[in-house]
């Protein structure tokens, strides 16, 4: 185990961004190193996720979490390792997944962690695939969109952490899966490799004639994480009795006036439901979840990819590139070495 | 009875209308008297109901239902009595419901007819309190909004045939009905004889202090009408968990370009649901509706307005201030003198 270093590097949230965030949202520090007290458990953070959501986070308009204070740690999921331990529950060298947020070490009494087996899957899946993007897309697309074999699901951000799994979740469940996404390369990626039925490239294809040439029989879920004229474009095709869960609208997250939205005489017409739903209000489904989800993934049959930058430094970058489309899969800082990964 | 004429009078549709229809747009004529062949029974129209939806029915864009054709009868619920029966099921004199249009006199095999029991309810509530418009609050509170005692629920276009239904009914269910109408007499129509706890003026307050003065607990259900800066300001003070059964969107139906829509992050924030319906997929809920709602109207516990112009001639003008939110209550053209009403 590498040695402990004197100090813990933390990434704070320095301002509220107005529109797109900037590094000068954000404030480097090196915070004293943390000791164990008694039941304590201090560990090492390994991997760090970047979501969309953190943008809410970012901001005080009402959410449906309270927002990140000015001047704390910016929040987030994390694998770490256990590094000290004065609590039964938890040895030293155990990978644990919890929600230490941006910094490289992290102290509590464990009531948070949750012991990770790296043998069953790889230790930064946790955060990601078996983790909250992917259980967003297993109650998404199971639990509101309900699909049924033969019909057809539209999912935007389709290479990106939660679109990838609902893709394939999607045939797996039998139906067409459609993506759309952003570029020739994680347009090829998301048919070629994760075998979606076919992927329009939002930023090139003509909308509407791309989704109706993708989805010959119309749309019965669209699982939503964009929003704008994507959303629009979708409602354009869909069929009656379509399910639409809203999972996000990453592209309206940085508007700095109200973007407004479609015109929702479709859902009349179609007989349609639109659903938003938040993840953490559905642990009940996390046995569910990983009972189905983990053997896929340990068959290879629910593939993922990481988009990796190393260091916690770099993490202000690579949220803000998320929000510009510029990461390839789920986003992950290696704050620290893997030492599963040799 | 009034003696037979030797024409029917029958009002068509002459040309589409493009954003808000004209006189222009409907044809008067004189047709043939209709006989009543063999099986057959001709009736002759009592009350012609106008409704939203005949605008949808006069525009040749997606919706649905098919469009009436140019130079077809304008289609519409009716209650009518029979002067001819070839038919062993109506005796003349009988009075039926149907979807007989708008003209004078229409012929059938009776199969699309209902008879009604004048004792039981004024034969007019058959398309209205009763009919079309009641089924309409009924499966869309009851099915979609699915009220709880102590929630709160909003309906728009609150003192019209549904409006009025959705509020006094939410009211029997035991919660805080809170309607949205265009005049100060309707507002008063709507809290002091229909019983809603409040009633905003749309036309005069400031939507968003109103809506949030009249809901101090905030909107679990919002039973969608209208659409337009209206809906947009509700979806600000919806609750988590909120359900919004999407039944109409008048402001809308005359838009010549798209009217887009509100922004839907209040839908994610608060794990809000949009469902569009079209009541005429639920027959099967008929039984239930008529059970709960024949009772009440006997009782005078539901109450209802209707808002009555005579003679068929009248009927475009008519349906045009439905557009302009002209009518106050249920909008019905006596066609007929009511032989019931003396």
């Amino acid at each position: 185990m590498p040695p402990r270093p004197a100090t813990n590097r933390q990434i704070r949230l320095k301002s509220r961004p107005a529109g797109m965030p900037s590094a000068g949202n954000f404030e480097i520090a090196d915070a004293p190193m943390p000791a164990a007290g008694d039941g304590a458990v201090l560990r090492r953070t390994i991997y760090l996720s970047l979501d969309p959501y953190m943008r809410g986070r970012m901001s005080d308009a009402e959410s449906y979490a309270p927002p990140v204070a000015v001047g704390d740690i910016m929040c987030g999921h994390t694998v770490s390792q256990v590094v000290e331990s004065r609590n039964p529950d938890f040895r030293v060298g155990d990978f644990v997944t919890g929600y230490d947020g941006w910094q490289q070490f992290a102290v509590s009494n464990g009531k948070d962690l949750r012991v990770l087996d790296p043998k069953s899957a790889p230790i930064s899946t946790a955060i990601g695939v078996l983790g909250m993007p992917g259980m967003t897309a297993f109650v998404g697309l199971m639990d509101i969109g309900q699909p049924k074999p033969g019909e057809t699901v539209v999912v935007s951000a389709a290479s990106g952490a939660v679109g990838a799994i609902v893709g394939q979740l999607a045939k797996i469940k039998g139906c067409r899966a459609v993506g759309v996404a952003g570029s020739p390369d994680k347009c090829r990626y998301v048919v070629d490799e994760l075998g979606f039925d076919a992927c329009v490239n939002y930023k090139t294809d003509d909308l509407a004639p791309a989704l109706r040439a993708a989805c010959p029989g119309g749309v019965d879920i669209y699982f939503e994480n964009v929003g704008g004229r994507l959303f629009a474009a979708v409602l354009r095709v869909i069929n009656r009795g379509a399910r639409i869960p809203l999972c996000g609208q990453i592209s309206e997250y940085n508007a700095t006036a109200d973007p407004g939205g479609p015109n929702l005489r479709p859902l009349l017409i179609k007989r349609a439901m639109i659903k938003g739903f938040i993840v953490s209000d559905h642990p009940d489904r996390a046995p569910a979840f990983l009972k189905e989800c983990a053997p896929l993934v340990k068959a290879g049959r629910l593939k993922y990819r990481e988009d990796i930058v190393e260091g916690l430094d770099k993490a202000p970058a690579a949220l803000i590139g998320l929000f510009e489309g510029r990461n390839f899969g789920k986003m992950l800082v290696r704050v620290s070495a893997d030492p599963t990964r040799t």
